[in-house]
């Protein structure tokens, strides 16, 4: 059975993921005379950056999250299909998907990377990601669910079991999580739970190397250890956390932290895609690519974003994995596929680092310029500007704002909601099920 | 073990549910020299009104959710317990919870009423109903996820099956799902699936009764039956609906309708308690209490809302199951509490009828007051200026009202995001689970 996409004269090609790669790849190709099937397993674009405060519960989900069909409503070239890439053969040049097969012109990965647990069932199991809205939300409502129980908990060591959380992870999202829950506890918990004694809470983020933010400059990360102990968060360095049992983390050198709550943000790697040679494959599963973002001895294969590893001068390792990236190599590759429509020649690509940022709590960032470092309070205007400007269409930037304007003044995390999901099996097989 | 509440001097007033009755009570309460319980099995309030506009993916939940302990910053006389009473003991004057046991002084139950499937399985397990926040959630991602996969199925009759839409009962809540419905079908979905042929989509309404809406006017009915009708919506009056497979509604003529989603809004019962005699349970399990609202029987046991039954020179056989009837009881209740305190007489309850709407799509609606009646356009903005006021708190009334404005104005309901929960076993028994 085929995904019924019409059969047209157009080149069709097929982006598989709609995150910051695949969108912008598949907005740049909107008016061309491509036909673009744009694949993903949900039905929105999730702004990732934003997660952690979904998390925190200072936003809606809908402010990160950007309905597919509405992006491209009036697309008649462009076709959204909600599903999932089981398989590629690259000599029929066709995918295999939950729905059924599809054949490609082009195809482009830019479906990311999942969470990496290193092979640690306990830790796949017991830990709570941060790459999907859903598990911002999950970790909402597990936060709000066990403050609530600690109130009533009289056992000293239950109760910090119930409120105490370990952050696994130095990089951006472990450094913001455990900035916006330090906040949470400094400025919020007091008013929400009087019966609660907020100083007991502890909040621990680990790092295996010795500095957070590695990917950032030796300032900023210096500076963001310094705003997050200032917030009272435990940042332990040079430790790596081997296990979790559900109650203790256990640290590679013997010591044990209690909390029942661990967030992993320590590790990323792609999915395998079966039907792909084994030597394109590198370490985090990524996909080796030449400068054009084709994938290694494939013609009409690409990949791009943190899918793919291309080596240039400035990147003798591959280039970060990061939003810009992905969002830069779209726009080559969107350039590439016009031209050879044209039968122009191909533009390798080459990354510009535009900057790197990190905030900590509410008005403390770090920020890394081509030339300059700032951290602090300006700092963190940089950033509340540039991510509100990044978000696609105008009502979510105006809810955004108007949510984290509200929250600045007010010191004021509106949405305190534990809504828990109705579990119902459907008909005709639908059941609700994990992402 | 008891619920960890401060034993002080104040008489304790226990209140179950925070819907509209048990949340009023207790902010009339919160300055008087009670300390008051207020238990919820939820961490906020819902305002039930406007579910369907979540479920149709018009709003988010936090506009319409309010979480309780914002509600009661500062107030020190107030606690928040998430739990669910389990049962009485009038004797001792302790009500019982998975939390633990807590003593009252006063008990006042406003815990509302919950889906009546009238003891069909078939029904309660394959049917959505619409009586939480949760719940229009799920309905919002099932008719998402079904049009997704619709327009890659070729079979007709599968596919209808998976476009129709069957919602069951009459009354506010099946009428303005129903409206709500019709125009998604009309305004949204043809920008959303242009693949899908949207003509092809069949809303049906079924009644049970010669007439909508049986709680309002005839004039009213029959206005709103009209409004519906020109939407598109088939109205099916007069037939019971028996039962429902997953695929095939079957009516008590023996006739059948084919659709995967059945939409249950047509019965209410209260829950039964443990610990109250069997005499003081009428019809629909509703309480029987006098003019005061105490229960039959009892001396400082309390019953208000949904759950109540009170007859009355008006209301011979109880009031209507409202919000306004649950907020005026629970104001005459708090002031009758307070002249307890003073040793001043008790007031007896008696309801004024301020009006019902209801709405029937983007500018229609139906509205009953005392001396009049209004339907069309201009009883759309009655409507929508009365539950924008009776939204609790600026910023979520701001949120609405830019949401309603900006879906006015662009035909746009943004928060078409199919978002799946995630199933996860969290440590220390925390478990996802339904509601």
């Amino acid at each position: 059975m085929t995904i019924n996409i019409p059969d047209t004269d157009q080149a069709r090609v097929v982006i598989i993921g709609a995150g910051f790669g695949g969108l912008m790849l598949a907005r740049k190709l909107a008016s061309s005379n491509f036909q673009v099937v744009l694949i993903d397993k949900n039905n929105f674009h999730q702004f990732q950056p934003l997660f952690y405060q979904v998390a925190m519960a200072g936003l809606e989900p809908s402010s990160i999250a950007f309905p597919l069909r509405k992006v491209f409503h009036h697309r008649k070239n462009i076709f959204v299909r909600v599903t999932a890439l089981e398989a590629v053969d690259t000599e029929k040049r066709e995918i295999t998907t939950p729905l059924g097969t599809l054949a490609y012109d082009y195809l482009v990965l830019a479906y990311g990377v999942e969470t990496n647990y290193y092979g640690n069932k306990n830790l796949e199991e017991k830990t709570i990601p941060m790459k999907s809205v859903a598990e911002a939300l999950y970790l909402r409502n597990a936060i709000l669910n066990d403050y609530e129980l600690a109130i009533t908990t009289a056992d000293y060591d239950m109760r910090q079991g119930l409120i105490d959380i370990v952050i696994v992870g130095g990089g951006p999202t472990g450094v913001e999580v455990a900035g916006a829950l330090a906040e949470m506890r400094k400025y919020i918990l007091p008013k929400d739970y009087p019966e609660l004694d907020c100083d007991e809470i502890d909040i621990y983020l680990i790092q295996s190397g010795d500095r957070l933010l590695k990917g950032m400059s030796e300032t900023s990360a210096t500076a963001a250890e310094q705003f997050l102990k200032e917030l009272g968060v435990q940042v332990i360095l040079n430790k790596r956390v081997d296990d979790f049992d559900g109650e203790f983390v256990l640290m590679s050198d013997g010591s044990r932290i209690q909390a029942n709550k661990v967030i992993w943000a320590a590790g990323i790697k792609g999915k395998r895609i079966s039907g792909l040679p084994e030597d394109v494959v590198v370490w985090g599963n990524r996909l080796k690519v030449d400068r054009h973002n084709r994938v290694e001895g494939q013609e009409r294969v690409f990949a791009l974003g943190d899918i793919a590893y291309m080596e240039e001068e400035a990147y003798p390792q591959g280039h970060p994995q990061v939003a810009q990236v992905a969002i830069q190599q779209a726009k080559n590759l969107a350039k590439n596929l016009r031209n050879e429509l044209k039968g122009k020649a191909w533009q390798p690509f080459s990354y510009k680092d535009l900057g790197s940022m990190a905030t900590i709590g509410r008005n403390r960032a770090v920020v890394d310029l081509p030339k300059r470092h700032f951290h602090g309070f300006f700092a963190w205007i940089i950033w509340l500007i540039v991510h509100l400007f990044a978000l696609i269409g105008i009502k979510n930037r105006l809810f955004v704002f108007i949510n984290w304007v509200w929250n600045y003044f007010t010191y004021d995390q509106s949405l305190r909601l534990i809504i828990r999901p109705r579990i119902k099996r459907h008909p005709e097989g639908y059941k609700v099920k994990e992402q």
